[in-house]
Protein backbone atom coordinates (compact mmCIF):
# COMPACT_ATOMS: atom_id res chain seq x y z
CA UNK A 1 0.00 0.00 0.00
CA UNK A 2 0.96 3.33 -1.21
CA UNK A 3 1.56 5.90 1.99
CA UNK A 4 -0.40 9.36 1.40
CA UNK A 5 2.24 11.75 0.86
CA UNK A 6 0.52 14.59 3.43
CA UNK A 7 2.77 17.44 2.81
CA UNK A 8 0.97 17.50 -0.35
CA UNK A 9 -2.22 17.68 0.73
CA UNK A 10 -3.59 21.55 0.98
CA UNK A 11 -4.33 21.72 4.04
CA UNK A 12 -2.04 23.25 6.93
CA UNK A 13 -3.22 20.30 9.27
CA UNK A 14 -2.03 18.15 7.08
CA UNK A 15 1.40 19.60 6.16
CA UNK A 16 1.70 20.36 10.21
CA UNK A 17 1.35 16.31 10.63
CA UNK A 18 3.74 15.54 7.60
CA UNK A 19 6.24 17.37 10.50
CA UNK A 20 4.83 16.29 13.56
CA UNK A 21 2.38 13.00 12.26
CA UNK A 22 4.92 10.87 14.47
CA UNK A 23 5.14 10.44 18.48
CA UNK A 24 8.84 10.13 18.28
CA UNK A 25 8.71 13.67 16.78
CA UNK A 26 6.43 15.52 19.58
CA UNK A 27 8.41 13.87 22.12
CA UNK A 28 11.95 14.87 20.69
CA UNK A 29 11.18 18.82 20.42
CA UNK A 30 9.62 18.24 24.04
CA UNK A 31 12.91 17.60 25.06
CA UNK A 32 14.84 20.09 23.29
CA UNK A 33 12.30 22.38 24.70
CA UNK A 34 13.25 21.66 28.03
CA UNK A 35 16.44 21.85 27.44
CA UNK A 36 17.96 18.14 26.66
CA UNK A 37 19.77 19.18 23.64
CA UNK A 38 22.52 16.14 23.41
CA UNK A 39 22.37 12.72 21.38
CA UNK A 40 22.97 10.82 24.24
CA UNK A 41 20.99 12.52 27.16
CA UNK A 42 18.05 12.38 24.57
CA UNK A 43 18.13 9.02 24.23
CA UNK A 44 18.56 7.82 27.59
CA UNK A 45 15.71 10.40 28.43
CA UNK A 46 13.34 9.48 25.77
CA UNK A 47 14.55 5.57 26.00
CA UNK A 48 13.64 5.50 22.21
CA UNK A 49 16.53 3.33 20.18
CA UNK A 50 19.52 5.19 18.63
CA UNK A 51 18.67 4.32 15.30
CA UNK A 52 15.21 5.90 15.41
CA UNK A 53 16.61 9.15 17.52
CA UNK A 54 19.63 9.64 14.46
CA UNK A 55 16.63 9.17 11.50
CA UNK A 56 14.38 11.43 13.67
CA UNK A 57 17.21 14.53 14.25
CA UNK A 58 17.89 14.30 10.76
CA UNK A 59 14.42 14.75 9.36
CA UNK A 60 14.00 17.51 12.07
CA UNK A 61 17.16 19.03 10.62
CA UNK A 62 15.78 18.75 7.19
CA UNK A 63 12.42 20.50 8.23
CA UNK A 64 14.55 23.04 9.44
CA UNK A 65 13.03 22.95 13.00
CA UNK A 66 16.38 21.93 14.66
CA UNK A 67 19.91 22.95 14.19
CA UNK A 68 22.90 21.40 15.52
CA UNK A 69 25.66 23.27 16.78
CA UNK A 70 29.21 21.72 17.51
CA UNK A 71 30.50 22.04 20.80
CA UNK A 72 33.32 19.59 20.90
CA UNK A 73 35.89 19.57 17.61
CA UNK A 74 37.49 15.99 18.74
CA UNK A 75 35.06 14.23 18.71
CA UNK A 76 32.53 15.72 17.14
CA UNK A 77 29.96 15.94 19.37
CA UNK A 78 26.88 18.32 18.58
CA UNK A 79 23.36 20.56 20.36
CA UNK A 80 20.60 19.78 18.92
CA UNK A 81 18.69 23.54 19.56
CA UNK A 82 15.40 25.01 17.79
CA UNK A 83 14.94 26.68 15.23
CA UNK A 84 12.73 30.33 15.17
CA UNK A 85 10.10 27.06 13.66
CA UNK A 86 10.82 24.87 15.95
CA UNK A 87 9.89 26.84 18.99
CA UNK A 88 7.14 28.29 17.34
CA UNK A 89 6.02 24.59 16.65
CA UNK A 90 5.94 24.58 21.01
CA UNK A 91 2.76 26.60 20.47
CA UNK A 92 1.11 23.11 19.49
CA UNK A 93 2.98 21.31 21.94
CA UNK A 94 1.57 23.46 24.62
CA UNK A 95 -1.92 23.24 23.48
CA UNK A 96 -1.59 18.94 23.77
CA UNK A 97 -0.02 19.57 27.37
CA UNK A 98 -3.37 21.55 28.05
CA UNK A 99 -5.82 18.86 26.35
CA UNK A 100 -3.71 15.91 27.65
CA UNK A 101 -3.87 17.28 30.94
CA UNK A 102 -7.60 17.37 31.27
CA UNK A 103 -8.45 14.33 29.55
CA UNK A 104 -5.75 11.44 30.01
CA UNK A 105 -4.72 12.88 33.83
CA UNK A 106 -4.80 9.69 36.24
CA UNK A 107 -5.53 10.14 40.13
CA UNK A 108 -2.00 12.11 40.56
CA UNK A 109 -3.14 14.94 38.76
CA UNK A 110 -1.18 16.04 35.70
CA UNK A 111 2.39 14.65 35.26
CA UNK A 112 3.88 18.34 35.25
CA UNK A 113 3.21 22.05 36.00
CA UNK A 114 3.93 24.88 33.62
CA UNK A 115 5.01 28.38 35.48
CA UNK A 116 4.95 31.23 33.39
CA UNK A 117 8.09 33.76 34.49
CA UNK A 118 6.16 37.11 33.01
CA UNK A 119 3.31 36.39 35.58
CA UNK A 120 5.07 34.20 38.24
CA UNK A 121 1.88 31.53 38.54
CA UNK A 122 1.06 28.03 37.24
CA UNK A 123 -0.31 28.48 33.94
CA UNK A 124 -1.97 26.54 31.00
CA UNK A 125 -2.39 27.34 27.18
CA UNK A 126 -5.69 29.05 26.16
CA UNK A 127 -6.29 29.67 22.56
CA UNK A 128 -7.45 32.98 21.63
CA UNK A 129 -8.10 34.72 19.00
CA UNK A 130 -5.80 36.95 17.02
CA UNK A 131 -8.12 39.67 16.58
CA UNK A 132 -10.15 40.72 19.50
CA UNK A 133 -8.11 38.05 22.26
CA UNK A 134 -11.20 36.41 23.09
CA UNK A 135 -11.38 32.78 23.86
CA UNK A 136 -11.50 30.43 20.52
CA UNK A 137 -14.10 28.17 20.61
CA UNK A 138 -14.10 25.75 17.80
CA UNK A 139 -17.76 26.04 17.71
CA UNK A 140 -17.63 29.63 16.74
CA UNK A 141 -15.22 29.47 14.13
CA UNK A 142 -16.15 29.56 10.08
CA UNK A 143 -14.00 27.61 7.96
CA UNK A 144 -13.46 29.72 4.22
CA UNK A 145 -11.56 27.58 1.75
CA UNK A 146 -9.38 29.54 -0.37
CA UNK A 147 -11.12 31.29 -2.70
CA UNK A 148 -15.16 30.64 -1.66
CA UNK A 149 -17.50 32.44 -0.04
CA UNK A 150 -18.04 31.90 3.87
CA UNK A 151 -20.34 28.80 4.80
CA UNK A 152 -21.60 27.96 7.92
CA UNK A 153 -20.91 25.56 10.48
CA UNK A 154 -22.52 24.90 14.07
CA UNK A 155 -22.40 22.44 17.07
CA UNK A 156 -26.06 22.10 16.51
CA UNK A 157 -27.11 23.51 13.24
CA UNK A 158 -26.26 23.01 9.25
CA UNK A 159 -23.27 21.69 8.41
CA UNK A 160 -20.39 23.01 6.58
CA UNK A 161 -18.79 22.63 3.34
CA UNK A 162 -15.55 22.64 2.15
CA UNK B 1 10.17 -4.05 16.72
CA UNK B 2 7.83 -3.60 19.30
CA UNK B 3 6.08 -0.59 18.82
CA UNK B 4 6.08 2.06 21.97
CA UNK B 5 3.03 2.08 23.79
CA UNK B 6 2.50 6.19 24.15
CA UNK B 7 -0.21 6.26 26.11
CA UNK B 8 1.26 4.59 28.99
CA UNK B 9 4.15 7.01 29.23
CA UNK B 10 3.81 9.62 31.91
CA UNK B 11 3.52 13.05 29.58
CA UNK B 12 0.39 14.52 28.38
CA UNK B 13 1.93 15.15 24.87
CA UNK B 14 2.33 11.42 24.44
CA UNK B 15 -1.06 10.33 25.86
CA UNK B 16 -1.76 12.85 23.18
CA UNK B 17 -0.05 11.96 20.50
CA UNK B 18 -1.09 8.19 21.39
CA UNK B 19 -4.44 9.82 19.97
CA UNK B 20 -3.28 11.75 17.61
CA UNK B 21 -0.22 10.54 16.09
CA UNK B 22 -1.42 9.09 12.82
CA UNK B 23 -2.43 11.41 10.44
CA UNK B 24 -5.06 10.52 9.23
CA UNK B 25 -6.82 10.87 13.09
CA UNK B 26 -6.22 14.29 12.40
CA UNK B 27 -7.65 14.96 9.29
CA UNK B 28 -10.61 13.01 10.00
CA UNK B 29 -11.37 15.19 13.48
CA UNK B 30 -11.08 18.91 11.17
CA UNK B 31 -13.96 17.23 8.94
CA UNK B 32 -16.07 16.07 12.00
CA UNK B 33 -14.90 19.82 13.08
CA UNK B 34 -16.31 21.67 9.64
CA UNK B 35 -18.84 19.38 9.63
CA UNK B 36 -18.56 16.40 7.45
CA UNK B 37 -20.14 13.89 9.82
CA UNK B 38 -21.16 10.64 7.31
CA UNK B 39 -19.19 7.62 5.69
CA UNK B 40 -19.56 8.24 2.76
CA UNK B 41 -18.72 12.02 2.63
CA UNK B 42 -15.61 11.39 4.85
CA UNK B 43 -14.62 9.10 2.99
CA UNK B 44 -14.88 10.95 -0.76
CA UNK B 45 -13.90 14.09 0.94
CA UNK B 46 -10.47 12.45 2.52
CA UNK B 47 -9.76 10.29 -0.09
CA UNK B 48 -8.81 7.45 2.32
CA UNK B 49 -9.81 3.97 1.93
CA UNK B 50 -12.45 2.65 3.13
CA UNK B 51 -10.94 0.28 5.57
CA UNK B 52 -8.63 3.14 6.80
CA UNK B 53 -11.15 5.19 7.44
CA UNK B 54 -13.71 2.42 9.80
CA UNK B 55 -10.74 1.54 11.41
CA UNK B 56 -9.92 4.87 12.44
CA UNK B 57 -13.17 6.38 13.38
CA UNK B 58 -13.85 2.76 15.27
CA UNK B 59 -10.48 4.19 17.29
CA UNK B 60 -12.06 7.68 17.72
CA UNK B 61 -15.45 6.37 18.68
CA UNK B 62 -13.54 3.73 21.21
CA UNK B 63 -11.25 6.70 22.60
CA UNK B 64 -14.44 8.73 23.82
CA UNK B 65 -13.35 11.47 20.77
CA UNK B 66 -16.64 10.49 18.34
CA UNK B 67 -20.53 9.10 18.93
CA UNK B 68 -22.44 7.24 16.21
CA UNK B 69 -26.04 8.86 15.89
CA UNK B 70 -27.64 6.99 13.99
CA UNK B 71 -29.71 8.27 11.29
CA UNK B 72 -31.17 6.32 9.55
CA UNK B 73 -32.77 2.35 10.60
CA UNK B 74 -33.20 0.61 7.35
CA UNK B 75 -30.53 0.68 6.50
CA UNK B 76 -28.82 1.52 9.56
CA UNK B 77 -26.87 5.40 8.79
CA UNK B 78 -24.96 7.12 11.13
CA UNK B 79 -23.70 10.36 11.96
CA UNK B 80 -20.08 10.62 13.36
CA UNK B 81 -20.34 13.59 16.07
CA UNK B 82 -17.65 14.99 18.44
CA UNK B 83 -18.25 14.74 21.96
CA UNK B 84 -16.71 17.49 24.44
CA UNK B 85 -13.95 15.21 24.50
CA UNK B 86 -13.33 15.79 20.37
CA UNK B 87 -14.56 19.09 20.51
CA UNK B 88 -12.11 20.65 23.29
CA UNK B 89 -9.32 18.62 20.87
CA UNK B 90 -10.09 20.81 17.97
CA UNK B 91 -7.78 23.28 20.32
CA UNK B 92 -4.73 21.75 19.14
CA UNK B 93 -5.87 21.83 15.22
CA UNK B 94 -6.43 25.56 15.75
CA UNK B 95 -2.53 25.75 17.08
CA UNK B 96 -1.46 23.67 13.98
CA UNK B 97 -3.55 25.67 11.27
CA UNK B 98 -1.81 29.04 12.71
CA UNK B 99 1.57 27.77 12.84
CA UNK B 100 0.95 25.36 9.53
CA UNK B 101 -0.23 29.10 8.01
CA UNK B 102 2.85 30.52 9.30
CA UNK B 103 5.70 27.65 7.90
CA UNK B 104 3.78 26.07 5.14
CA UNK B 105 2.13 28.57 3.24
CA UNK B 106 2.91 28.33 -0.61
CA UNK B 107 2.57 31.59 -3.14
CA UNK B 108 -1.42 31.47 -3.23
CA UNK B 109 -1.61 32.02 0.51
CA UNK B 110 -3.02 29.49 3.74
CA UNK B 111 -5.35 27.05 1.85
CA UNK B 112 -8.20 28.23 4.37
CA UNK B 113 -9.13 31.32 6.37
CA UNK B 114 -11.04 31.45 9.95
CA UNK B 115 -13.85 33.56 10.83
CA UNK B 116 -14.59 34.31 14.39
CA UNK B 117 -18.26 34.89 14.71
CA UNK B 118 -17.81 36.34 17.84
CA UNK B 119 -15.65 38.79 17.25
CA UNK B 120 -16.95 38.89 13.01
CA UNK B 121 -13.01 39.11 12.12
CA UNK B 122 -10.66 36.74 10.20
CA UNK B 123 -8.31 35.21 13.20
CA UNK B 124 -5.83 32.34 13.78
CA UNK B 125 -5.01 30.85 17.29
CA UNK B 126 -2.61 32.58 19.73
CA UNK B 127 -1.43 30.53 22.86
CA UNK B 128 -2.09 32.91 26.19
CA UNK B 129 -1.61 31.94 29.59
CA UNK B 130 -4.44 30.95 31.52
CA UNK B 131 -3.47 32.52 34.79
CA UNK B 132 -2.65 36.26 32.83
CA UNK B 133 -4.26 36.14 29.97
CA UNK B 134 -0.74 37.59 27.92
CA UNK B 135 0.69 35.67 24.88
CA UNK B 136 2.82 32.02 26.10
CA UNK B 137 5.86 32.19 24.29
CA UNK B 138 7.68 28.77 25.52
CA UNK B 139 10.91 30.71 26.59
CA UNK B 140 9.07 31.85 29.11
CA UNK B 141 7.85 28.95 31.05
CA UNK B 142 8.96 26.79 33.15
CA UNK B 143 8.40 22.47 32.72
CA UNK B 144 8.01 21.58 36.84
CA UNK B 145 7.43 17.54 36.70
CA UNK B 146 5.30 16.47 39.81
CA UNK B 147 6.53 16.21 42.94
CA UNK B 148 9.73 18.62 41.75
CA UNK B 149 11.13 21.63 42.65
CA UNK B 150 10.96 24.49 39.01
CA UNK B 151 14.11 24.21 37.22
CA UNK B 152 14.89 26.90 35.19
CA UNK B 153 15.48 26.90 31.86
CA UNK B 154 15.90 29.55 28.64
CA UNK B 155 16.77 29.78 24.95
CA UNK B 156 19.83 31.60 26.01
CA UNK B 157 20.55 30.18 29.35
CA UNK B 158 21.27 26.77 31.52
CA UNK B 159 19.75 23.49 30.20
CA UNK B 160 16.95 22.85 31.88
CA UNK B 161 16.15 19.40 33.77
CA UNK B 162 13.38 16.92 33.78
Amino acid sequence: MQRTDFASIDCSIAKTMAVLGESWMALILRDLFIGVSRFELLNSHLGVSRKVLTERLGQLVEQGLVERQRYSARPARYDYVLTDKGWDLCDILLAMTAWGDRWTTGPDGPPATLHHHTCGHITSAVITCSDCGQQLRTQEIDVVPRGSAPTCHTREGPHGRL
